[in-house]
């Protein structure tokens, strides 16, 4: 604490991200990032912009990535898609543009933790709103006045989806303030809402090119909604930061987004060991939560979930585990390879019979 | 308008950045650049972290690029050092963390434009202090109670450099509030105050490689001081974005900082370029203030400033002008290679004696 901190922040409570290790191998399924590297045809775009062009400014606008994603849903243009460093930087504007009102926010009790952190930060009152004992939303639990809404689909860290069907049904019963969807998973089993964007003024759909896309390191995310919210993202950042993607995170992200093919084929390697790791862990005794990520989130009655995470970590594995009501006796485990899903299987049927 | 926008969105005037031309074979001279490339070890730290590594998040505490600042000052250490998204991210978070207090800040009325603009991002009131008739900045003016003090040495768009001196006695005088100094173009003639942040816990210092070091394109600036004021900047980051920095901004950055002979060569190469561009302006008439930047402030006792700009732009030359009182007879012009520097002094006759 030091007497030249602002008010602001001297209250914060900042966001723990997970570990980072700097051990080298570690079987590493503690921050869903995908087993997979990035597109290759991104790789290659990366190396063409390493060059003399580093001197200069990059586009303010990423014009061509927003092009990009736009003619990747086919349906919307560029004045509907807003990119930042990373979904997070594009979430806290939006905390900051859509979500700062009189009446509290609300999301649901159990999800992605850097919401109330986001509060804090812009001073945004909110209310949490209960999941079901199954850890399903419901979004009739919605239906009250508010200063909008953020939810994400699939919920992390459970990594239930929520059918589009709902997300309209919300929409529907809520035209009065914003409703943000963080996506940052969809693209693991789940349907997208950018389907209803342009029936839906006061939809915002937030996703990020960390996990299906591969490109964690590169720091790249985007938002897609009606042209107003976009142009009210733009206001803050152009306040904030004028370049928040550099040329390279352009160039990457851009030839990552128009790379269909290995997107589509890692994806579904995700999927399909997400399969196996779900059967898998079953058998070990787990109970494991539907997931439409590239993640699962799992309990064994008979063992307590810190307990497990600690006896992971001694075998080279590392997984995430929250010290939170509800949540505490799960672990959420990333899915990696085929191997490194193998080895979590093997190393929890040895400490689970030990 | 949108009425779904927060009021803080509504009342926001964004900064708008020099402009980036798609035109090529422009001689560009509007946004600082550096006219020579980035240090090739910075190219090639970028190229060998291109790879399947990108799938991981990059290092939350840039700890490698935080220690390489460190050792390049020589006498302060990594907890010193805090490291953003360009120094615009940076002064985003200083303003947010360090400069919003009950009593309204202080700046010159003639410098960054990107001050005000926080100011209302983040609701800070702020007086401005005018410099003497002749762009100076005089430190005996900032003598009144204050909530926190910023100011470019040297100062932009003037390109006027306070000396150290002045620095420390304005320290000496204000120490119950925060002291920002911005350093962007610090290494083209000015003496830098990260040599008094070991006696001066209220001094932040913000530098950006944007300038000197050629990566305007990779987006990475730091800020030097206490290790309590940089805290209060990693409690603001880490409630906005976990990892503003990605692998290869952090890999270019490192290696770039600890290339000093390309950073030596190619500062001096801009400074030598500069007293012959001085030189030849003010053989054509011109007025140009001392400049410590990579960059003159010159005006034409005969000729309008706008319409020099202008005339300049159609034989493929763009500079900055600001239609701002005080400076609006002024042109902002990048120190270029000396071809460009060339090209423009052969513009400005041209249009002079036309």
């Amino acid at each position: 604490m030091s007497r030249f901190w602002s008010a602001t922040a001297r209250d914060l409570q900042p966001y723990v991200p997970g570990e980072q290790p700097k051990l080298p191998d570690l079987v590493k399924l503690n921050t869903n990032e995908n087993p997979y590297g990035p597109s290759p045809r991104a790789l290659a775009a990366i190396r063409d912009e390493t060059g003399d062009r580093l001197r200069l400014y990059p586009d303010p606008d990423s014009t061509r990535l927003r092009e990009a994603v736009a003619a990747y849903f086919g349906d919307i243009v560029p004045a509907q898609v807003f990119v930042g460093n990373g979904s997070d930087e594009v979430l806290a504007h939006a905390f900051l543009a859509l979500l700062k009102h009189e009446r509290p926010i609300l999301f649901p009790d159990i999800t992605y933790s850097f919401y109330p952190v986001y509060c804090r930060l812009y001073g945004i009152d909110y209310r949490t709103v209960p999941l079901d004992e199954s850890f399903a939303l419901r979004v009739s639990d919605y239906a009250a006045p508010n200063g909008g809404i953020i939810l994400p689909n699939p919920n992390a860290p459970t990594g239930r989806a929520l059918p589009l069907a709902d997300i309209e049904r919300l929409l529907q019963a809520n035209t009065e303030s914003v409703v943000v969807v963080d996506e940052a998973y969809i693209d693991f089993g789940g349907e997208s809402a950018v389907a209803l964007v342009n029936r839906h003024p006061n939809l915002l759909v937030v996703q990020t090119l960390s996990k299906s896309r591969s490109l964690a390191g590169l720091r790249v995310g985007f938002a897609v909604g009606h042209a107003e919210l976009i142009e009210g993202l733009r206001r803050v950042k152009d306040s904030f930061n004028s370049y928040p993607l550099d040329r390279l995170a352009i160039a990457g992200a851009t030839a990552a987004i128009e790379d269909r093919e290995w997107f589509e084929r890692t994806r579904q390697a995700v999927i399909q060991s997400r399969t196996v790791l779900t059967r898998d862990l079953e058998g070990l005794g787990f109970a494991v939560l539907p997931s439409a990520a590239n993640f699962i989130f799992a309990r064994h009655p008979g063992h307590d979930a810190a307990a497990l995470a600690l006896a992971l970590r001694q075998h080279g594995i590392i997984v995430r585990h929250f010290r939170q009501p509800r949540i505490e006796q799960f672990l959420r485990i990333t899915v990696g390879t085929d191997e490194q899903c193998a080895a979590l299987v093997a190393g929890l049927r040895e400490i689970i019979s030990a």
